[in-house]
C-alpha cells in the first residue's frame, strides 16, 4: 500500500481537526506513507462538497455507507454526533477497513464493547480520539514516570472542565438528553482525563462517585417552556488503581472561566509532577532531590527533546497547538498501518476509559463502590 | 476589663504565632484593648522561661493548671499536642477563662462537643485558630459571593496539601499513632480546607470518602524494625451541601513539593472565585460578563480595598503573611471580649469542621455515604 | 489566478513552517485561492527532491534562479540564510514575482531598502515573515489599544530573549560574524520584538542604545583556537516614540532558560497590556474601571472571538500553536494576492523594523542619540 | 548596653512598619537586645499621642528635636518626609544616636553625602531602610549567585512599577516638586531596584537614560486650574557594572495595575535567577545542567532554609509578608548595636544606590553617559 485512502465521515469541529491532520501528517514527518484525502462525507451534499474542495479530498458525499465502501478508501475517520459511531464504525469494520473514530467510541459501554470485538476479529486497525495523550509533554510525562523521575506513583487527581454548559439561560438541546448524548460530562471531557489517569496510573479496579445536574431544566429553543436535563452537569469520582494508587477525577461542562482545562497531578514517592492542558507546552516537575533549598517545580517547555515536538519545529518553547496533537494521533495511526508499531489507543485499549465513565455514571447512580 | 491577660501553652511553631500575634495586634489595629503578656508554659521549665523572656511574659510555669488558674490570665491559647487540648480547654473553662485553642479541638469529634458544650454553658468566649478564614482575601471572597458577583455557588473543589510525611524514610512518630495523633492529614491539614469550605459553600450535608495509606510502616528512630502506621496519607470525599451544591476536598500529607498548598474553587452561576494559599495574597475571579473577547481570570491582589489589610500596610500588593493572619484572628478576639463583634470561629463554629473530617474518616471506613 | 503557485527556497527550520503553513492555508480557510506547491529549492539537489517529497511540492531544484524563473511559481517564498535573502529577492521581483521572504529582510538596511524599493517599482506584492504579528492575540490586543480599552499607549517594554548562544561552551560559527550574519541577537531575534513595537506604540523617533558581546570569543569547531565573536549577545535600548510615549527594548540570545521568549508590556493612560510568547495563547490586560476592590489583571484566552482563531478550532481554550501563526501569516498574503485586503507587514512596512535595529547598533556603537 | 531605647520620627506608612518591627523584633529573634519603645514624634502632638499608646510607646512628642536628644533614646528612627531627612539625621549624628534612615536619604545626593560622612566621623551605626533587600529569597539569590549555581552573572534586568500616580485625574501635589519631593519615580521606587542590583552585580559604572513626564500637569486640589509635574513619571537606563556586565532599570509610578512590582533577573553564564516582589517568597531559578529534556524554571518556595525564615515560621511556604522584611532588618540592625555583625545597608552602602539614581536623572537631562 503506497498511498493510503482518507474517508472522513463528519465536516464539524473534529471533522475539520481530521482534515487538517490528514494533510498534515506527511509533511510533518518523513516517515509516513503518502495520503489519498479519498472522500469526504456530510449529510448535506452541498456542505459535503463545499469542505472536500476547501480540504481537499478528492470526492465528496452525502451517504456515509457510500464512503465506507468506496475502494480508494482505506481509514474511515468517524468525527459524526456519538450516537452515530457504532453503526458507522460497524459497517467500516464489516468492510474490512481501519477505524479512526472520535471519542467517546459510542453511547454505551456494551455498544462500544462490540465494536472492539468487531475490529479485533476482522483485523482492522483502530485508532480513537484521545488526542491529548499525544501531547509530547504527556509522553514525556510517562517517560519519566517509567524512569522512576518522581519515584512509585502513588496518588493522582485530575480535573476536566469546560463551560461550554455553564450559562443557566442556555437552550435545551440534544445535549441535554440521555438518548442522543448518553452521558454529559463524562462522556464529552471525563472520558479525555481517563486516558490520561490510564496512561499515567494504569488500570482503575473500583471507584465511588457522584454527580449532578445543576441546572436541572433549561428553557426550549422555541420558547415553549423548558425541558429537563438528563445528564450530569459535573461528576466527581474516588478511584482505586489496581496498583494500590488512589485517585479522584472531577469534571464539570458549567465551570465559567474554564475554556479546555484538563489538569493532573501524579504523586510519586520521590517527587510530583502537574500539568495544565491550558498551557500545554509545560510540564512541572518536582524531584526530592538535592539541597533544600534549591527544591522546586521546575517548569519544563516543550521542545525537541521531547519527541516528536521536533518534527513541528527544530527550537524549544515555540508552542504546538491543539492541531498539533491531532497530526501526531494521525501520523502514528499511519505508521502502524504502514507496518510500523502500533499506536494508542485502539479501541481495546479504549474500552476501559469509557467503562470508567460508566461506572462513574452507576456508582453515582448506586451510592455503591463499582468495580471495573 | 482595660487590658486583658494572656496565659500561653506552648512554645513550639503555633505558640510562638500565638506569642507574636498577641504582642503585634494591639499596635496594628487601634481600636483593641491592651494585652497583658501574663504568662506562658511550656512542660520545660527552662525552655518557658527562656522564651517568657523571648516573647516578653511576665512570667513562666511548667504547670499548665497553674496558668489556668492565674488571676492574670484571662485568656488562655493552648497550642499544646491535639492531644492535650481536651483536658487544658475543660480546665480552662471552668476556670471562667477564654479560651483560644488550636485547631483541631480534640482528637475525637465527642470531646470537641464537650468542650464546646462547656464553653457554651459557662458562657466563656471562644475561638478556633482556623488563621487561614481570617485571610482578607478569604472574606473578599465571602463578600463576594455573598453579593453575587458569581452567582449563585453551585460546585467546590478543595485541596490541602503538604510534604512533611512525603519521604518513605522518614522515621516513625507519635504522628503516625491513632492513640496519640488522632486522624492523619484529615486532622493536621483537611480540617482547615473544611473550614474554608463552610465559609464559603456552607453545611455539609453528607459525603462518601476513601483513604490511603501509603506509607504502611516506617522505620523505627531507633533501628530496631519498622511501626505500621494507622492513620491515613492522604483522603479525598466527594460532598453535598445542604445548599445542594456538591464538591471534592482532597488532602495529602504526602504530596512532594506543596508546602503550604490549601487551594479552592467555588464554582457559581456567574462565574468562578479560586484560591491558591502559597500566594495568599492573590484571588482569582472569573465573571461571565461582558464582551467574550475580554473575559479572563482576574487576579486580585490584596490591598487596603480588602479590610483589614490596610491595617497592616496602606499600599496594595505589599503582601501579607502567615504571622499577619493570626494577628487579625487575635485581634478579632481581642474585641470580641472587649465588647465588639463575635468573632469566628468559636467552638461552636468550628465543631462541624471537624465532625466533617471524623466524617470522612468513617465514610472511608464504612464505605458508605455518611450524613452530617 | 485560480490557483497560486509557490516556490519555496529553503528546507530548514523555516522552510518547513512555510511548506506546511502553504499547505494547510488553504484548508483553514475558506476564503482563499488554491494553492499548488510547485517547486521547492535546496542547495543540496538530494535533499531538495527528498523534501519536495515530504512536503508535497511537484518539483525540486536545487538552482533558486530557476525556481524564480519558472512559469509555475507565482510567489517566491525565501527561507534561505539572512546573507542570501537580497539576491534572491531583487530576482524574484525581477521577474515580476510575488516575494514572502522571512526576516530580517537582509543583512543591512541599505539592502533591504533597495529590496523594498524594487518591489514597489515593480508592483509585486510583498509580505516579510514577522509571524508573531499574525497571533490573534496580538491582534486583538491591537484592537483593544484602537478602542481605548487601556487609554493612551504612553509607555512599552519589550523583551525577547533565547539561550541559543547562552552556553560558553558552543563553538564558533558563521552566526558570529558580521559579514555572513550581520547584526547578532538584534538581527535574530530584536527585529521580531519592534515588529511589535510598531504594531502597538507606532513609529519610533530616536533612541539610545547600548549592546554587549557577552562571549567575546568561542573555540573553533576544528580545536585549532579561538575566534572573536563580532556581533552583539545582547542590546538594550531607550525609545522615543513619534507618539511621545517612550520605551526599552532588550534582547539577548545568551539568555538561559528562555526558549522563546517576546514579551511585551503597554502602559497605558486607562490600563495595561501585556503578553509573554511563551505563553502565546493569553493576553494581561488590567484597566483600571469598577471597584478597586476586583480589579486585576486579566487573563484572556485566545478563542473564537479573536479572529482567525475560529478557524483553527470552534472552542476557545484549546491552543494555538507557532506553526499556526504562519499559515495566518500566508493565509492573509494569499487572500492579498488573490485580490483582498493587503496584508501586513510588507517589504516596506518592515523596514523601519528592521532601521530601528540598525539603529540600535549605531547607537551602541556611536554612544550618541540615534533619530530613525 | 542591656536594652536599647528606640526614638522614632514619624506614624504614617514608614512610621508604623518601624513600630511594629521594633515591636516585633526581639520576639522573633532570640538572640536580640531588649527594645524599649521609648519616644515617639509625630509632628500633630495629639496623633503623637495616640499613636504612641496604640504602638507601646513610652512617650510621645510633636519635637523631633527633643526625642534626638532624649537620653532614653539610642537609635532615632526617621520616616518623616525625604525633604526633612537631612536636618534630622545630622542632628541625631551629632547626638551620637544610632541612625535608623527611610530611602531616600535625602533629596541629593550630596545631602547623602553629608549625611555619610557625618556618620562616619561621629562613629554612630546607621542602616537604610531598603526592606527588600532583607528578603530571605534576596539573600538566597546572592547566596546562589556567590556559590556560582548561575556561572558568571553577565546581564541584569529591573523593574519597579506601581500605579500610585497613574491616574490623569490625580491632583497635584508637593510630590510633583522637585523642591519638596525631589526626584520623581527614581526616588520613591527606583532606588529600591538600584539596592538589589547592587546586591546582585555589584557597582555601576556607568549609564545612560531617559526619563518621561507623563501627566505633564495635574489639576490643582483647590480646583483653581492646573500646575506642573516636575519630575519623573517613568526612568529608563542602561548600565555598565563594573564587573563588565551590562542591564537595563525601569520604573515607572503611573503603570497600572503594578502595585508593588520590583522585579529582576540576573542573566549567568550557566543559569538565570529571577524574582517577582509581589510574590515575594519565589524565587525562579534556571540550571543548565542535567538532561535537556528536563531542564526548566524551578520555583523556589522560601522556608527554613532559606534564614531567618524560620525564625517566623518552622514550615516552608507559609510566606512572610512585607512587614517581616522590616523585622529583619531593624533585627539586623539591633544585632549590629548590640556588638554583633555589621547590618546592610549603611548609610555608606546607600550612597552609590541614590547615586544611580541621581545619575539616571543627569543622563537623561544631559543626553550623555554619565560615570559614576
Amino acid at each position: 500500500m503506497d498511498t493510503i485512502g482518507l474517508g472522513l465521515i463528519g465536516t464539524g469541529f473534529m471533522g475539520k481537526a481530521h482534515a487538517l491532520a490528514y494533510r498534515a501528517a506527511p509533511a510533518v514527518f518523513g516517515d509516513l506513507p503518502g495520503v489519498r484525502l479519498a472522500c469526504l462525507c456530510d449529510q448535506d451534499a452541498a456542505v459535503a462538497a463545499k469542505m472536500a474542495t476547501q480540504f481537499g479530498f478528492e470526492s465528496a458525499t452525502a451517504d456515509w455507507r457510500a464512503l465506507i465502501t468506496s475502494p480508494d478508501v482505506d481509514i474511515v475517520a468517524i468525527t459524526s454526533p456519538n450516537s452515530l459511531h457504532f453503526d458507522m464504525a460497524m459497517a467500516a469494520i464489516a468492510a474490512g477497513k481501519h477505524v479512526h473514530c472520535e471519542k467517546p467510541l459510542s453511547l454505551t459501554l456494551d455498544q462500544a464493547r462490540q465494536m472492539d470485538a468487531a475490529a479485533r476479529a476482522r483485523g482492522t486497525k483502530t485508532m480513537v480520539g484521545y488526542n491529548y495523550t499525544q501531547n509530547p509533554a504527556f509522553r514525556h510525562a510517562q517517560r519519566l514516570i517509567a524512569d522512576g523521575a518522581i519515584g512509585t506513583p502513588v496518588h493522582f487527581r485530575g480535573w476536566v472542565d469546560e463551560d461550554y454548559q455553564a450559562d443557566p439561560d442556555l437552550p435545551w438541546s440534544w445535549r441535554c438528553t440521555r438518548a442522543q448524548a448518553g452521558l454529559g460530562t463524562l462522556g464529552d471531557l471525563g472520558c479525555h482525563l481517563v486516558s490520561l489517569a490510564y496512561g499515567l496510573m494504569g488500570p482503575v479496579e473500583s471507584l465511588i462517585a457522584d454527580t449532578q445536574i445543576i441546572h436541572k431544566t433549561r428553557p426550549l429553543p422555541d420558547g415553549t417552556g423548558r425541558a429537563a436535563v438528563e445528564n450530569e452537569d459535573t461528576a466527581s469520582a474516588i478511584l482505586r488503581f489496581a496498583s494500590g494508587a488512589q485517585g479522584t477525577l472531577c469534571t464539570s461542562r458549567s465551570a465559567w472561566g474554564r475554556k479546555n482545562r484538563l489538569d493532573w497531578e501524579v504523586h510519586g514517592t520521590r517527587g510530583m509532577l502537574t500539568f495544565q492542558q491550558e498551557r500545554l507546552n509545560e510540564l512541572q516537575l518536582y524531584v526530592a532531590e538535592g539541597p533544600t533549598a534549591t527544591q522546586g517545580f521546575r517548569t519544563i517547555l516543550s521542545g525537541p527533546a521531547h519527541a516528536p515536538y521536533g518534527e513541528f519545529c527544530p527550537a524549544p518553547g515555540h508552542q504546538l497547538g491543539f492541531g498539533d496533537l491531532k497530526t501526531i494521533e494521525v501520523a502514528n495511526f499511519l505508521r502502524w498501518i504502514a507496518g510500523g508499531p502500533p499506536s494508542m489507543p485502539t479501541f481495546t485499549d479504549a474500552l476501559p476509559f469509557e467503562a470508567v465513565i460508566h461506572s462513574i455514571d452507576a456508582a453515582a447512580t448506586s451510592g455503591q463502590r463499582v468495580a471495573l
